[in-house]
């Protein structure tokens, strides 16, 4: 089997080099933080490294940096723009918990629940501060790289933002009336630009040339919708004995229009379909933490998961196909072979 | 009475730069805005233009606009970045007012009264991703200019945050151990440095040379905090009669720890002193305004506001004699001249 055991031997490759990326990107964090926090209130400064220091997967870094190695750049000469990239990461998901009134963060308790929402809120407009002082004043980037990377942060938090604004108007909207096609145009805008096409163009723009952007463009929402499905599946699946990090049933508890949810209610009938469109209709902080449980196990009992992991698959598919077609032929060595896995570990990813 | 005469003219220059600078801001931003916001969702766009376009006073964009001019610079010249500076005052007035749970704001009801609170923190950390943008795509900037303003504009909204976070911890201090130390200390943070200091800076470096920063620091220190504190006394004082734009004893529903409430806090024995102390333990949310309007016109009569008043001009004369030694000689021509008047306005404004 020379096939399976190359296959391994990429796949290993691959963790060896997020793995990598992870520790350098943490100690820019640190080293960057560290510096601009000078003289800030020691409760303030608490909340503000509080996030970064939980340390996320990295896998946007890691999809910067493959991508430019892959477009003939030097990934290590990346690593500083990655590190503002995840600090851009570390604040929006903090922006989120607030938004979602989150429980649980990467196993610990959210933000707003450690410091309170007034701490919070200025923390992180500071943390906001610091992603852009990051990319001026720490990353050693060229006039023109700085130029390109500070129009797609801004590109990228446009994107996102206008995308979870659709998110937060569609938890106004009836689950009946809630559709496939505009949870993908949510998903799209609101996850798949800054966590897939983002980072590939940085990565492109740190190498200098490469694919054409609309390639990557296609690429970016194929995959990164792939993306979204799936952390939606992992929250229905989380029953709290994994390492997911959050409460079982919490996308439930937040009323989020998820592509489970969506196909959970096309495949039921009569009571349950009420119990669950009801239950999305409550007011937010009204919602029962066990109801919530009992409506996820029953999600998951209609096969809306499983069709959810087919449609994920279906994208992550399209996706690959577009890389071997499109984006390979203009990319050559060995982080252009790791992208070729990094989509499928997107797609099998446990948390 | 010549002398009369000639302060009336310098008066009615005065304000006649600083409305022709208003307007200009305001088309400035208008149309920066206009572009910017091209493809946001309606509501949001709706919500991100908002404060914008209620249009403030404008008094810190035309600080930067008269020490530019004084300094040898074109005013003209640094009218978009004036304008940038203004849009980070209208973020900063909204995320105040959602911190506060203001009610009005410039008379209208406040941006989370009308939008909510998620569709509000979202719209304005995009508010706050176009004013970086708006510096670095719009205003038309030199490469060393650009990089002073970017850094002058972070170096604000560290110093501002910083404040605020420590207003924020100062709301849970019993009014009886909270000093006017403590509020010049967080005056100084919170209000002065953005109000007064960095638009000096901004248009000193815009202009290029000038008066030395320590000066300008020691400055903008005075001005600014005597700013803050009849900012507090207008409030104070407001009954709800004039143009002040919102709700008799809206410093006192916050719980904001004012000098007036500190004063008057010293000049009350007894059951109304501790009426007073009470209140402002109370959680947040849990005040009755008509006991806070009772409370106002309490501390009003106890004299802490013409105590306040006198600290205020206090201040003032030290601002100013700080322009005088140590500003004004670096200075020149006409915008030199109206900065004299200036500091009398900002004390002197009734709104």
């Amino acid at each position: 089997m020379p096939e399976e055991g190359s296959k391994n031997a990429a796949a290993r490759g691959l963790d060896k080099f997020i793995s990598d990326c992870r520790e350098t990107v943490f100690l820019h964090i640190k080293n960057y933080l560290g510096r601009a926090s000078d003289g800030l209130p020691p409760r303030m400064k608490r909340c503000v490294f509080d996030y970064p220091y939980r340390r996320g997967k990295a896998l946007r870094p890691a999809m910067l940096a493959l991508f430019c190695g892959a477009c003939g750049g030097r990934p290590a000469g990346a690593m500083r723009l990655a590190a503002a990239y995840q600090l851009l990461e570390d604040w929006g998901l903090g922006r989120d918990d607030l938004l979602d009134g989150a429980v649980l963060r990467r196993g610990k308790p959210a933000l707003q629940r450690l410091y309170g929402a007034a701490v919070t809120v200025n923390a992180l407009d500071m943390l906001h501060v610091f992603v852009f002082d990051m990319l001026a004043s720490y990353c050693s980037l060229t006039p023109r790289l700085y130029s390109e990377a500070r129009d797609l942060f801004t590109r990228a938090s446009v994107v996102t933002l206008g995308g979870q604004h659709l998110d937060i108007e569609a938890r106004s909207i009836p689950l009946s009336r809630f559709t496939p096609r505009a949870y993908y145009r949510i998903a799209a805008r609101k996850t798949a630009f800054y966590t897939v096409t983002a980072p590939c163009l940085l990565g492109l723009a740190a190498a200098g040339k490469g694919p054409e952007e609309k390639d990557i463009l296609a690429y970016g929402e194929a995959l990164g919708t792939a993306f979204q499905i799936i952390d939606d599946v992992l929250d229905a699946e989380n029953d709290g004995s994994g390492s997911f990090g959050k409460m079982p049933g919490n996308d439930i508890m937040e009323g989020k229009r998820t592509l489970v949810a969506v196909e959970a209610w096309r495949r039921m009938t009569g009571r349950a379909r009420r119990r669950l469109s009801d239950f999305y209709s409550m007011p937010a902080g009204s919602r029962d933490p066990r109801a919530a449980d009992s409506l996820r196990r029953g999600m998951l009992a209609s096969g809306a998961a499983d069709a959810c992991r087919a449609r994920a698959e279906e994208l992550t598919t399209r996706a690959q196909s577009i890389l071997e077609r499109r984006l390979l032929p203009r990319m050559s060595g060995p982080h252009a072979r790791m992208l070729r896995e990094f989509s499928r570990l997107l797609e099998q990813r446990k948390a």
